[in-house]
């Protein structure tokens, strides 16, 4: 079963807006098992409109059409539609008592256009747009399923919830029950992590693995399909299992779970309040713990000492460590750590000094990183980088790379 | 002449990210007077991608394909396009020495996969690739330009601009000459620009004005053609002026220009060092400012006093204060900024605190916000604030509003 999306409308084209209602109807049609093959984009003018309908139903079984259903001359949706469903529009009554009553309401004057957004073609099966105008349609063709929305997110998410989903469900009666889970991992590239699991990436066709790479961390998602629901999280929870015995050192939380969320959950298992001394990320680490609600409870806060004065004056560096070693040292990063701890009577206390560039500083060369880190009574430890990438990835590397050293040492 | 941007990769058919590459990408051919007819998104899958191309080189002129020229057995677009153009791919020495380097750099071991991604096809113009690993490509086949790019948005769009784009201008010899200019406008609203400028964008067609609304600010992008770059030039230069006559209150800056660049210029301008203290905003102002080249010599540092603890011990502000007012209070703000100012020996202090939610904090419900400033030796101001939205659209609108607080003191 093949399903396609088609969004009509050249502010698209113009990259005025980026293409979201097929993103988030793509990710609904995959969790309904009936995933999506392709997208395309199409402007406001009726012979390409016309033409990408043509293509979609001699290579698809449902089509989802999105926007062009407005009151202006710009919206061709239901001139091409009708062109090559050939069926003729008719007004729905329902909608246009709808659209009747919202000029009324709000004593606007309703344009004959406005007209326009309440006709549908003959034989659909007409949602009701309570959201907006134009309703929603659904017309079988011969072998294939044609859905029209309207391009309005809001307007659009509604119909699909309410009338489309269902309406799917009926006809396809879809029987088989679609599990997934979403692995992360930190501290494994990619292509290591498709090594590693090449075999079972290439052979194994319930569940599905798909890696997929973001800043700093690996994705796996983990697909499957069964009778019922129990069936299918028994055959995800059988292959995490075996995913974990080859690469379970680098996993650190599913789904919504991210490095900044696990390292909070493990701070307030352990009881542990974390403050950071950040130089060259700005404070980026600390403020991506205190985006999480909740981080009160185990984030005391940060000094964002980007100055060498600064980290003299506020965070106590003594001027001879700084004029003997500089301040992208092991040295600074070492005592900037223990400091924070003692100024901020936290347990676990993190620290970034580094150059993120595009110059050079301190004859240390862009990329160049010290993490120092603090726990508790333990010894104090320094890691050193050096990161590739501009300024802005240097920084995002640094401290997703200072999560990851956080997390290793929390969950043990 | 018609251009198509196809993308390829399954994450986009499994709605995990938004298709932004064709936005972007939209928007500057859009620029270059080769406006873009369609997108297209097809998953990782031999045939369909094949069949992709295939139907894009019967009806465009320019094909712009990004994704899958990565290292895994999932990335296709090598394979499809050797398919269709009927030509063989070989290693480009180049990309290779460079992928080699990064291994060998970075002491991991470099699998084969990772050869593959210094393939190009034969006869195919290369574009090295300094960001990552896939060089870009551009192929002319009968009619028909290919283009070929990563995926990664940040290797895509440097390919884009160094390579591609002049690519372009040259084979097209794109004769009438395009300038447009981006003015930011910060502290109004969009309607209300569209409402003073209402008779300018509706009737205007040489320079063309389109607004485009994001978080906390609204653009507003002229674009005029003209015989020379001279000629363009002049007419943006004359509605720019009509223009800030109208609205230039809240102009800032045009282009790259952002609000934060234009605080650092402004800052640098009157020899002004800046600190902040941030409790509920986590950071996130004094980020901003530290993520620009060349922040040291205006940026001294700040303090994330995210607890009430953390604003006695490290910022000194008096218990009695925070027990008769709270730490969500006009004399809060006012206390911090002050004490910013001499604890980091800084010319202009900026302090933020406030409920970023979800649930209320000390009486005041999320949203509520108090920003302090104090400049030099005038005297401390606060504002407050009642933000709309959730956790995070609250504390960026309140970073936002410090920048345009800061600008409005610094621009006079």
């Amino acid at each position: 079963m093949r399903t396609e999306v088609i969004a009509v409308g050249t502010e698209l084209l113009l990259g005025q807006i980026a293409n979201t209602n097929a993103q988030w109807i793509s990710q609904r049609m995959a969790e309904l098992g009936l995933p999506v093959y392709s997208h395309a984009v199409v402007g406001d003018n009726l012979d390409r409109v016309a033409g990408s309908f043509r293509e979609a139903a001699r290579r698809s079984d449902i089509i989802i059409v999105t926007g062009g259903l407005g009151p202006t001359e710009d919206d061709l949706t239901r001139d091409a539609g009708s062109m090559i469903l050939g069926k003729p529009v008719h007004e729905h009554a329902p909608s246009m008592e709808r659209i009747e009553a919202y000029y009324k309401k709000n004593n606007k004057t309703m344009s004959l256009n406005n007209r326009k957004q309440s006709h549908v073609f003959d034989g659909a099966f007409v949602l009701d747009n309570k959201e907006g105008m134009a309703p929603g349609q659904i017309i079988q063709q011969g072998e294939v399923t044609w859905v029209f929305l309207p391009g309005v997110p809001r307007e659009m998410k509604a119909l699909m919830e309410s009338g489309v989903i269902p309406f799917l469900q009926r006809s396809f009666s879809l029987q088989s029950e679609i599990v997934s889970e979403m692995l992360h991992f930190i501290g494994i590239g990619e292509s290591d992590l498709e090594t590693q699991l090449q075999a079972l990436i290439s052979h194994q066709t319930n569940p599905t693995l798909a890696p997929l790479a973001s800043e700093g961390e690996v994705g796996l998602r983990l697909t499957a399909t069964g009778e019922t629901t129990d069936e299918a999280k028994a055959k995800i929870a059988e292959m995490k299992r075996v995913v974990l015995d080859k690469v379970g050192d680098f996993y650190y939380g599913s789904d919504d779970e991210t490095i900044e969320s696990t390292v909070q959950r493990l701070l307030s298992r352990h009881g542990y309040r974390l403050g950071a001394a950040e130089s060259f990320t700005g404070g980026k680490f600390i403020e991506r713990m205190i985006s999480l609600p909740g981080a009160s409870a185990v984030c005391q806060g940060g000094l964002t000492t980007y100055t060498a004065e600064m980290k003299e004056q506020v965070l106590d560096i003594p001027k001879y460590l700084i004029r003997e070693y500089g301040t992208i040292s092991h040295e600074c990063a070492e005592m900037m750590a223990l400091n924070t701890q003692s100024l901020l009577h936290v347990d676990a206390a993190v620290s970034f000094t580094g150059v993120a560039g595009p110059d050079s500083s301190e004859g240390k060369e862009p990329g160049t990183v010290f993490i120092g880190l603090q726990i508790r009574d333990k010894s104090p430890e320094v890691h050193r980088f050096q990161f590739q990438g501009g300024r802005d990835q240097v920084r995002e590397r640094a401290v997703k790379k200072g999560f990851e050293l956080l997390f290793h040492h929390l969950k043990d």
